[in-house]
């Protein structure tokens, strides 16, 4: 079950990231007991608002995800929860309750189906393929 | 509204990333008829599962992305989507349905409010500064 201990280091990260004037979130992935990946929001210093302290903790990570844990301060957004599940991370633990958590900020206008049968003839191909291997 | 080219441009990234195997997914971003960035899913190449077609676009794009359209040749994942909606892009084209599009393919277990005070301390003392500042 969860350890104090890395909550409490994903609260440095968030600390840093305080400091750094960005909204204090910090992330730690651990696998066996060993520290794959501390990590703290960075959107605003690398201008990129896909680099949340949970994104860069599993880009750093990468394969190492795979059944690990990450200890994150504030429940993750939707973009966040759903590369976790993409990492195959084992167990979620976070501390803050998020309750903006899953609304979007910014909805874009959205029409799907442009070139729709050439977009899909290409995944259907590759699925074939790789479903015939 | 939208142009075929730019879909045209996208599902040559898409073929691109077939090539590679990978699953063949291309994006690319337009503001003001300029081309921002333009790229194909990396998952595997870059062992990363976050690499998807539209994070590394954003990625490349950062702020140009605000008011942007983005074109990509499949339905956006629950990931992309709230980067997309992150990123402030304007309108985004979609060729490909995706069926499985709000499935998470994985979902960890998950435990909120580990720390939970000392967590949520640090991110309301700073939006507390912001509104003074």
């Amino acid at each position: 079950m969860f350890d104090y201990h890395y909550m409490q280091l994903a609260i440095k990260q968030a600390e840093i990231a305080y400091k750094n004037n960005e909204v204090p979130v910090g992330a730690v992935i651990v696998l066996s007991g060993k520290i794959i990946a501390s990590t703290y929001n960075m959107t605003i210093t690398l201008g990129d608002p896909t680099a949340h302290a949970e994104m860069l903790a599993i880009r750093k990570g990468l394969e190492l995800c795979y059944n690990a844990e990450m200890y994150v301060t504030l429940e993750p957004c939707p973009m966040c929860a759903q590369a976790i599940a993409f990492a195959k991370i084992k167990r979620l633990y976070f501390g803050a309750y998020n309750p903006q958590g899953n609304i979007k900020t910014f909805i874009p206008e959205i029409y799907g189906g442009i070139l729709e049968s050439k977009c899909s003839f290409l995944l259907k191909d590759f699925f074939k393929e790789l479903r015939n291997e």
